[in-house]
């Protein structure tokens, strides 16, 4: 996300001052309950789905991914650039292409 | 995120071929699956945790939520801008500041 | 479920003495994580299953369940039955016949 | 729960004719939703809850549970007494006692 976009979501908890409320358990909770809420636009059909209702839920899943970066100082690029390097290692590209295995069933 | 960094989460499925397992369904499931993991994290204890397994996990989530994105071209900050208008509007710092409850109930 | 299993459920966390961690807040986290473990089972096919690793996971939530209704001095048939009258209520047969919609949007 | 209970579950779902919707990867994804929503009434404080919610969410999750069942043709004691009896073996008491370790770290 730009700078800018973090920055409204930082201001908007900082005015409220709910950093209080921001413990990194209370946050991990708050992600599963709004992706939760995203899965709940495809509950009963996998097809079927109110593209306005699943760009809210990602987007609150988004920012409450966001306020765990915070809380806890990371930053996102080098905490995914970590797990990529590990998913590339797990998944290679010879054992896994087409297939939705595990790697511990590749 | 970095462009390179999402261009990087992007190659990892092309490379695989894994377009055709990442259904908007499919991918919703897996951002409660890692956010899942990520709580797990702080089942037993809010306090104590392992900075490390907190970083893979939630690296996790931010991945398969670009691969949601990518798979209904979203664009982030459109989304969480579009979304934090709404809660600007539902959370008014008079009312909100300082207390955790739903806006429904504030 | 028998008596039997339910003390048997009982017995397991009394001799580990995990009461002390079973907090209405820690359990319910975990029947959502042993809930994303069951939806693991069907991440990336909904028809493709490995039928024993079902049941663990929903032998999972079932145990949780069980340890939330111990914890908080419930009873699975009282509350099943109160929510069941206000599901009748919200789902009338002649509307909801058929349909997956939600009952705000019968 | 009593029979009477566990009946009055599957009439509901089959005078509304919901069988149809009722795939074992539907319920999964049921089981997780209203697992989230428990979950919501800790989301910002572990101690403070409001019983009632508690109570109607419990519901929700054991009664997708019997859906499960019944789907599946599984029998609860039996995947319980299941499940139990590795749990039993995986967290011996002499190790387990007292700790919260997962069983690959007693």
């Amino acid at each position: 996300m730009k700078q800018e976009t973090i920055n409204r979501i930082r201001k908007f908890s900082e005015d409220r001052d709910w950093d209080q409320f921001h413990s990194p358990a209370n946050i991990a909770k708050s992600i599963v309950i709004e992706a939760a809420e995203l899965l709940e636009c495809f509950q009963w059909d996998d097809n079927e789905y109110d593209i306005g209702h699943v760009r809210e839920e990602l987007a609150d899943v988004i920012v409450y991914c966001q306020n765990m970066l915070d809380k806890l100082g990371l930053d996102a690029d080098e905490i995914v650039n970590m797990k990529m390097a590990q998913n590339e290692e797990k998944y290679p590209v010879e054992k896994a292409k087409g297939s939705a295995a595990k790697y511990d069933q590749l």
